[in-house]
């Protein structure tokens, strides 16, 4: 069935039509809000940050009134008796608006307040503690962490496990069983491909460009010309410097990235850099006939880093782009203009690593299984915080055969915990599933876009059958419709299994690099 | 009467504590709109706008409904029942808040929206008829924009004249009389101490180094230089750039100004740099006790002005002051390293000029002085706008000698009109008049803190007379108390004098740039 065009008047109902309208301060404010968290990672001077914080707060506590309003509530009970006679979208705006409504009024405006609270000192703690490698700083936080999660799965109600509430608040409709089952899948496959990627030795461990320097001022400019590449439209965005690379749309018209110069082992900011191109590309190609409403923006965590994750790892990891960056590393960074091959292996190196930001694409997933495994036993209350720290090291030798020698190398690794996100890191396989599916559904290995590095075709294709759609299905059903099924895991196993152990066997490798 | 160290706690009184939590919201609201018209100026992607004023607007509503909440309405009237056992802080409160309640609350929505439309078409009709020299694209835009400014004066309500109701818009309690008062003195003495000037013939009319050409990347590092020399907080503050300079304060510790390098005659950006600083000195010497309440933040626009106009003017274009920018440039910018009598000159030419924004000290009043009897007159009805380019180009030419040749020369070189700014202009000349009263404070010509350039001296000074107060006194009142009595041009006249006339005929000047 072929795709309309981009809509003209996607809400006509009389009711939605006024709740559209009276939504808006509440895009406003979600406008302002998502300005003042760039600011406060870009130019924002140190200082100010007492009275942005203040700022925010206010900000969002009227965003939760405003969600709970009655007369949000009233509007949505009247549009819904008329739900059959609506098209997809005003569907979909109410599927939306009505979701937010839920999940902001069952939420108890104290329990929000204490997260916000208890949060706030947890990052600092979090800091302390990984910066002096003690977990027990951490962990009276993470046990407070631990209850609010509770207490939020109860309020929040679900089937089968508290942590599917939890899930759900990042990625509407995903289930514990959903996750269980894709890991069921991923975690043997991972494992006999990595066995077998060793064994061949062709993707090295490490490369001898990981350790060399160079100047941030020179690659400045090799950054703008790879947004330039890919299409990146300046009128439309902007990039910057953060401490944390990160994504913030203020609008269809109005997208920006930032990145890190670290000094050294460039692949880590050109890949970082195509992983929020990925992310902000989404949201520049939504329908503009959404602009405004609150169907506008990427649908969930999930389908987002589908999205980062393709344009990082199956776009620009692949033997075909490497001809292409390595023509403009030749001009700005000489250090890359060794043989394609060469910079081949280097972008792609693959080894079980104790850092999950360093992670390769074949070892990734397993960091992401540890975490939603003692997520899942830490909310369903089979282990404890104290427990914690012992439970992570031995999965992970486990898993990858490697162990911590200190928490700050295991679990004090990461912030999310810290600032109350439990139920998040499974959306981050989640999007590599999805962009595995994609790269199939654009012909696997034969895929004609990839293989000619067509990158408008790509942007169109990636535009017609997800991007422009913005929140109007669920993620699900925007996957099943985009991709012919719901998430399965099958698709990244065979991406895997292609990339990893096929790809060197064949003359195919030599060929794409030299193209 | 000695001036009391900072307040540890301004508002006590139970009603104006719940106000201010209260009103938290709101200050909150006008921190997110400060920074989305900072970024609209400086980093927001050109194709942001539409997004960004749809934001603004609704952001603009809101905040004009809470302000005319009948809760605020019920606290205020409650609150001054006590008023007889307030403190000077917590009367300051309630006036500020009962005035911005009776503005918010006169001017009726419908007017408020109206204004909003005529002038974002205004502004684009103005720009074209500027470019196209064209007064009659702006002429109908102008006189709706009068005919509104007449209308909001009737709903204001006013004593004597109805442009009083608009000049107390910008400043609180200024009147037509006083204005008038002002120009009374000193358009005769500016036209006495120009032709003094011309006479004697040691300021210059031009100077060759306004036609020299400097690159902009290398005055970057001077603009910073600069600001470090005038003891910029750097954590506390930000130097961008924009079309057209401004400072932003979104909260004591976070001020933020902009530079244009236009790429010829440094002095341009040198003074307009200093202009910015002294607005934002303002802000940043706020009480810090006064945080989050609607005290902090300058009183007046006249006020503000006279605080920009001191850095740049009295202090920054001073004979002790020429030493310290030489040395700056010598290394930065060579152009500027010659004779300190020959920078003294180029940053003091004086002549009469057509455009408001070139103006010298000695000649800038007169073209606020037409402007305000213009306006006046406008307002009252006592001329049209179809008379009122011939009624610009006949006071210029009574007033300074010469007569602008075309309309971008003359009625339309200024955008405050079609941003329906009427009553405006006036607080320019406010602002001079009391800079020349602080220079008069400080002992006038010999003023230690000036003539040793005793930068920290001079905030200081400030902070403790003018800037902790924020707007806890009505402009007068602080000027009064600060100053020693409220506005007025005598001290404009004898600063003029002095720097004018008497300083060349005396070996101090010498002296002073020697030093």
């Amino acid at each position: 069935m072929a795709v309309k065009a981009v809509s003209k008047e996607p809400i006509t109902h009389p009711v939605l039509r006024r709740m559209v309208e009276r939504l808006r301060l509440l895009l406003a404010l979600n406008h302002a809000s998502a300005l003042m968290h760039w600011d406060l990672e870009t130019y924002m001077p140190p200082s100010g940050v007492s009275d942005r914080a203040i700022a925010l707060s206010e900000i969002t506590a009227l965003m939760h009134r405003i969600t709970r309003s009655d007369w949000l509530r009233e509007m949505i009970e009247e549009a819904k008796r008329d739900i059959e006679s609506m098209n997809v979208y005003e569907r979909g705006l109410l599927r939306v608006v009505e979701r937010e409504v839920k999940i902001a009024s069952a939420l108890p405006e104290e329990l929000v307040r204490k997260e916000a609270l208890v949060t706030s000192k947890a990052v600092k703690a979090w800091e302390e503690a990984k910066r002096r490698d003690d977990y027990s700083i951490f962990k009276p936080y993470l046990g407070e962490i631990v209850e609010i999660a509770r207490e939020k799965a109860e309020k929040l109600g679900y089937e089968d496990h508290p942590y599917d509430a939890l899930l759900d608040l990042y990625e509407e409709g995903l289930r514990t069983r959903d996750v269980e089952r894709m890991f069921s899948v991923i975690v043997p496959e991972t494992l006999r491909i990595l066995e077998a990627v060793e064994r061949r030795g062709f993707y090295p461990r490490s490369h001898p460009l990981e350790d060399e320097a160079y100047e941030k001022e020179r690659v400045r400019r090799l950054a703008r010309r790879l947004l330039d590449l890919l299409g990146w439209p300046w009128s439309r965005g902007r990039l910057d410097e953060s401490a944390h690379p990160f994504t913030i749309d203020l609008g269809i018209n109005d997208v920006r990235i930032t990145v890190r110069y670290e000094g050294r082992d460039p692949k880590r900011f050109i890949y970082s850099l195509m992983h929020e191109y990925g992310h902000a590309l989404y949201e520049l190609q939504q329908d503009p006939a959404l602009a405004y409403t609150p169907l506008r923006g990427g649908v969930s965590l999930g389908v987002h880093e589908s999205q980062s994750r393709f344009w990082e790892n199956i776009v620009g990891r692949s033997p075909w782009f490497i001809p292409r960056l390595r023509s403009l590393a030749s001009e700005e960074l000489p250090m890359l203009a060794v043989e394609p091959i060469e910079l081949y292996r280097y972008v792609n190196t693959v080894r079980p690593s104790l850092i999950r930001v360093d992670a390769d694409e074949v070892t990734y997933n397993l960091h992401i299984y540890l975490r939603f495994e003692l997520e899942k036993k830490l909310v369903e209350g089979s282990i404890s915080v104290n427990e914690l720290p012992e439970a992570w090291d031995e999965l992970m030798e486990k898993l990858l055969g490697i162990r911590p020698r200190s928490p700050a190398e295991g679990v004090l690794q990461d912030i999310h915990w810290s600032q109350g996100s439990i139920g998040y890191f499974p959306t981050y396989t989640l999007g590599n599933v999805i962009a595995a599916m994609i790269w199939r559904s654009l012909g696997g290995p034969r895929a004609e876009k990839l293989r000619k590095t067509d990158l408008k075709g790509l942007r169109e294709w990636l535009r017609e059958r997800i991007h422009r759609w913005g929140k109007t299905f669920p993620p699900k059903g925007l996957i099943k419709k985009a991709l012919g099924s719901e998430p399965s895991p099958e698709a990244l196993v065979e991406y895997l299994e292609w990339k990893y152990v096929k790809l060197p066997e064949t003359g195919e490798l030599e060929e794409a690099l030299a193209s």
